[in-house]
Formats: structure tokens, sequence, C-alpha cells
């Protein structure tokens, strides 16, 4: 079961890819939309976490563990920016500026998303120098995100 | 970009279905095991909702839409098993019975993983019958396991 799933998952994630920016119709309601992103960043920063860990030195460095970990935050990388439809700010950390300032956020989010692929690509290497590199690229788009677009 | 993600895919892929079945020593706090779970099985949820709606005849079924959702549904499918470490049923609908029978837990955990291939091998035909009928058998294990290991 496990090979069918590996040998045939490279369309379906071709599909990933291919999903609309923005598909606010996928949420019948603004806290679906709140509770779906929170997950995948959620995800996203659980397996982060464990990078960081491997990066730092906390962590042995296993080759396979680090690929697992960023597939995974590259899926959760693709999700979060459907899920923030008008109106989706209340009781949660998302700053107005989201909505006010659209195209900024969505190259905050893609810039995000274009740091992870060479993470990506860095994991595949083996080469735990690249990683690190890599993975410093990651967390600052994400910090740089969360300044501009999130409350504390 | 993402011809690169869609292509270097399947070894990373590979990796994720290796991971350990019992990881608790990747969370520091059982608040993180639980937010971790329940952020994959909501996500796993909203996609099972996406998918559900085609099934239903709700949504005109889209091949690729439904693909990619099941490749998510997937992922999901495998990440919440090592985020039950002991002690983490406080505040949870988790019933204590995922620890006293663990044997039974990781079975209908297997069951549900094993239908979501299914799902997924039905996804990638096209047919719309096929995909109907794994849907339902994704759903039967997902009440199954609820009913058996998570109060209302």
């Amino acid at each position: 079961m496990k090979r069918a799933f590996s040998g045939l998952a490279l369309v379906a994630l071709t599909a990933v890819a291919a999903l609309p920016l923005a598909a606010h119709a996928q949420f019948a309601k603004v806290e679906d939309a709140i509770k779906y992103r929170q997950s995948a960043l959620s995800l996203m920063g659980a397996h982060m976490g464990r990078v960081g860990a491997v990066v730092k030195g906390q962590r042995p460095y296993d080759k396979a563990a680090v690929e697992a970990d960023v597939t995974i935050i590259e899926m959760m990388s693709r999700l979060p920016w459907s899920a923030f439809p008008p109106g989706s700010d209340a009781n949660t950390k998302a700053k107005p500026e989201i909505w006010s300032d659209q195209e900024k956020f969505q190259a905050a989010s893609e810039k995000m998303q274009a740091e992870v692929q060479k993470l990506s690509a860095a994991s595949r290497t083996g080469d735990l120098a690249q990683i690190r590199t890599a993975f410093g690229a990651v967390g600052q788009s994400c910090k740089a995100c969360h300044d501009n677009f999130r409350n504390r």
C-alpha cells in the first residue's frame, strides 16, 4: 500500500500545486476558514520546529526524517492562503492589513512558499549546511509576514 | 518551481510513509501533541467535506480537484497517530480506551489509512462511482473510530 501511495503521488501533487490561490467559496463559515488556516500553519510550525532542532544541533541529522518534515511543510505552505475570506479577522491575531494590503500579503505568502521550495531542494542534497541556510531563509519569511500581518 | 516540487516529491513521500507510528518524543508538551493531532484531523475533515460535496452531487466533479483533496487527506491520515502520548486526554474528546486498548486503537487507525489508500486509487481512475464507494468506506472508518474512541 505504501508503494502505491508513493509511486502515484506525482500526479496528485501537481494537482495540489494547481489549487487556486483564493477559493473562499470552499468555506461555509469564516470560523471554518480560520480553523483551516490555523491548522495548516500549526502543522507547518510543528515540523519547522523539528527541522530547527536538527539545524541547531539539538537533534541528530537524519536525511529521511528531515525530508519527511519538509514534505509536510511544503504541502502546508500552500494551504492557508485560500482561507482568509473577508471578515475572518475576528478573535484571531490576523491584522486588517491582510485585507487592506492584499498585494503585499500575497507577495509575502509567495516569498515564503518560494523559500520552502529551496528548503525542499536543500533537504534532498543531504548537506546539512545547505539545509541550515535554507531553513534560516524560511524562518525569516515566516517572521517578516508575522511582523506585518499578525498581532502578537 | 512547481515542477521541481512535483517531480521530486516521490522520495520525500516515501520518507513520510516510513515515519514511526509512535514518536511521542517529538512533542515537548502534551498540549503540543493535542494541537498537532487536532490540526491534522481538522484538515482531513475539511478535505473530506469537499470530496463529500462532490460525491453527493452538491458540487461538480473535477478530477484534479478531488485528487488534490485526497492527496491532502492521505498525508493527514498518517500524522495524528504519533500525537497521542499518555496523559493527552485532558480537555479533549479523547476516550481513555485510546490508551487502555491501544491495539484496537492502532487497528482502527490502520483501517482508516488503508481505506484512504483505496480512495486515493479511486481518485486517479476518474470514475466518480468508484470514488463514491471508496469515500463511503473512509467515512465508515472515521465513524467507527470516533464511536469507540471519541466522546461526543
